[in-house]
């Protein structure tokens, strides 16, 4: 708690780190890649997939699970997805260790005897292995929607790793849908991005761009890919969650057909979408500041904690006697959506240890939402104070709010919070957005000097600008300026002009941003 | 569903398989030993997640997630056991797959030029990586207690699997805590081993003997272990949760010392406790009968099914209007803590082209606990039918209850199926439970043709006898009569005796079984 963190504005990336490391959120392990979520990271992790589930269930959608391996032979079947993951797959050959003396010790090695025939990847996604399943599952149209979704853990093997943002092991889920038709499947794939829309919206309190990606930053294996984009505090972009329309493919490559209702045997149509721990580093890079977490209410393990003040036990007594009747009010009241039907999480910190600024700042780091102090002269007045952690220092704190009003001032703050911290980030993303209608003005956005992952001065832009609409002009973007397109809004503008890059015709404007 | 379920008399294995699969529990996957977990048994899974969290933070714990892969150094510190777990470890020693063309194909290998330096074993448990992360978290006695638990997947390459009960990967719960004192750690071992008694008995109405396993039977690495274990119909033992005192192996395995109130260096004291998906095999063995899977209601995802009858549309549609106020009255009771705070589950199936009786032998492979029937002649009465799943035929049905009670009928009626579940399986272990006081009864409870695990009529007992606490005896016992020792029960009798295998002195009796 006592290190400092570095400011955003001194260098972002390390900022990040230090928010992370600070609020206890993961640790690196000394496994290449793979990262430890500390509990007040999988408490996070715990709240998005509650609100995440219930949406999907609310969808129709149930969860199944499926094998960690996938034999190498169904990885192959489908040639895009195949090449899109061939290059980071952790690979398993054997099934056995045995003990042997080495120069008088006991070692333990891998048994050589113990060789798997086929190699098993550990899944990077597992659209091969469910669609493997979907095969046996599929008979008639009578079987079809098929509306699964799995929670689990998935591996790429990544060279440049970045907590949460970027690991080798993270956890996930993935919707796989089977449909009768191919509308059916991209109604689908729209309706789960409008999803992850609502959820990051409306939880996370992200503002999201929505729309398709460009051809060339599909998914592989998928005939075009939905997503949501998020603006962090670096105007640096965050792809956040995607949505597949996976048209035929993977049932043509699994052989999955089912007799239709014209009695006609007919592939299926398929859709996958997904988000994972990186919502985690996406909520921290939108809300937080230099003091540390800053956590939506309706993601907050902890809503409320309220510190009894006083020199010693017997000062203290009244005061910690109206925080108990506090909490008990604030857990007592009714259970609603908002706070997933859970009752609104207080703790009491009843430290006499340390003083009031110390712990005051170790909640602050670890962005507890609402602070609640009472102390002596509160008491005298039956009031106490309530501290927002949104707005830090004076100007966050309301005093003398009479102790029998406490209860549905907080619980009304927290849902204020919550909408405040959305427009925030979305006046925030309003701010740095521009529009571009000459090379050079997009050069001037997306300068030379700040290509440098480490530096962290100054906000880059969300820049909309005329493209021809072709891989090549996208390829030589990201080569020239790293800035790639990172959708085509649905609600952008659809105004016809020039490509800024090529002079060629351009249908509407795209998005170009620096990414995570 | 058409598909006929085998008689338990008939064939008790075959019957465990036969409702797996028509209940849409769980499939085999063409990858060795590793199941799919459908999405009916799933929801059966997060059911007892749910409910199983809950006692876990209501005793002080927090979940986080630490990596699937284990160094194999790590691996091979705590000797005990690396040797336990040895010749079951799925090994990763490439990380990146290539495409090569031969003879004129294209082939995806494992890319010779990626092999690791050090292999990496899939977690067949993980005290070795949350150990080693230990090592950073934990400096001061202040550090301490770590109470910390895992959801997660972990793999052990078993040869013969079954759904369920044994299978190369599984899903299970793992806690790990970390504790300044032996006591501390101590209390810690048995106050979960308890937890898992309440949940098995509360949640699952499965009642359970609990007590510490014999040194042959305990976990590699333990000092010793608690254990819960059940009867299964066949008269089998199954056991479904340990919890381990591990002392300080782990700690010293791994240099894990802490400063403590005294000042001095200490290693710090563990245990570890967990719990599988292989519940649902027990689940299932516990309560389901020769027309399907029986769920508690406690533990299941659906329990209301409401049937609207009639010949057709007209005649039905009152009936349908019944089902619908009734369904959205017991949606709209009071959340409380028998149901884990959620609303009641409830289906209204109006399936127009199959007949009553198909339908209603669907739900009972399904394993609802109450189905509702309404058809025109309980509309002219006002009234419904309520047929409860535990009671199988007309002795199970109520007719005539009025629609304006149904709610709290049927709300009731689900605590009332809890509870006579328990009771049943209560009664049904305590008559096949017996007491052996000379070899030959012995040999009489577990006789050679029994052996056969393929065989299934009959059913086998527990039984308590008295042994010489020597590890031959037991490994004879279970060379000659393929029974072990399943627990020293903590609330058995303590009579003393002899060992009726060796004539010896005994301390307890204990009981023996055959077990999965």
């Amino acid at each position: 708690m006592a290190e400092k963190i570095t400011p955003r504005a001194q260098n972002y990336p390390q900022w990040y780190l230090d928010v992370v490391r600070q609020a206890g959120l993961a640790d690196n392990s000394e496994v290449r890649g793979c990262m430890v979520i500390k509990p007040t990271g999988y408490a996070l992790w715990e709240k998005m997939q509650r609100g995440l589930d219930r949406l999907f269930k609310d969808t129709g959608h149930v969860n199944a699970y499926f094998p960690l391996f996938i034999p190498k032979s169904y990885f192959a079947k489908e040639e895009e997805m195949a090449e899109g993951f061939a290059k980071e797959c952790a690979v398993v050959t054997h099934y056995r260790l045995k003990t042997v003396e080495q120069n008088g010790k006991r070692n333990l090695i891998v048994d050589p005897e113990a060789e798997l025939e086929e190699p098993l990847i550990i899944r990077p996604t597992s659209e091969t292995i469910i669609w493997r399943t979907y095969k046996d599952w599929i008979q008639s149209y009578r079987d079809l929607p098929l509306l699964i979704n799995q929670w689990c853990n998935v591996v790429r093997w990544e060279m440049r790793t970045r907590l949460f943002l970027r690991t080798a092991e993270f956890l996930w889920q993935e919707g796989h849908t089977a449909h009768a038709t191919q509308k059916e499947a991209e109604d689908e794939t729209l309706q789960m991005v409008r999803v992850y829309q609502k959820f990051a919206e409306e939880f996370m309190a992200m503002p999201v761009l929505v729309g398709p990606k460009t051809e060339g930053q599909k998914f592989p294996g998928a005939v075009y890919t939905f997503c949501i984009e998020a603006m962090m505090q670096d105007g640096k972009a965050l792809q956040a969650g995607t949505s597949h329309f996976l048209g035929q493919n993977f049932a043509k490559a699994f052989d999955v057909q089912f007799q239709s209702e014209q009695n006609k045997q007919e592939y299926a149509w398929a859709t996958s979408w997904g988000v994972s721990t990186r919502l985690i580093g996406g909520l921290l890079m939108t809300h937080s500041d230099d003091n540390g977490l800053v956590v939506p209410p309706r993601l907050a393990p902890t809503h409320v904690v309220i510190c009894p003040l006083g020199r010693n036990e017997t000062e203290r007594a009244p005061a910690l006697a109206a925080a108990e009747k506090l909490a008990a009010e604030l857990r007592a009241l009714p259970r609603d959506e908002f706070f997933g039907y859970e009752p609104i999480a207080v703790k009491i910190d009843n430290d006499m240890k340390n003083s009031p600024g110390f712990r005051f700042a170790e909640y602050e780091v670890r962005g507890v939402p609402v602070r609640v102090e009472i102390g002596p002269k509160d008491i005298e007045k039956s009031a106490c104070v309530v501290a927002r952690r949104d707005v830090p220092g004076k100007e966050g704190k309301q005093f003398g709010i009479p102790l029998t009003d406490a209860a549905g001032y907080v619980a009304k703050l927290l849902r204020d919070i919550q909408q405040a911290l959305y427009d925030k980030a979305k006046a925030f993303r309003e701010a740095n957005t521009v529009t571009a209608n000459t090379l050079d003005e997009f050069r001037g956005y997306f300068p030379a000097e700040k290509d440098d992952e480490e530096s962290g001065t100054g906000v880059l832009k969300f820049v909309w600008a005329h493209w021809d609409g072709t891989r090549e002009t996208e390829q030589h973007v990201q080569k020239e300026y790293k800035a790639t397109i990172r959708c085509l809004p649905f609600d952008g503008p659809t105004e016809e002009g020039t490509c800024i890059f090529t002079g060629k015709p351009s249908a509407k404007r795209v998005v170009f941003a620096r990414a995570y």
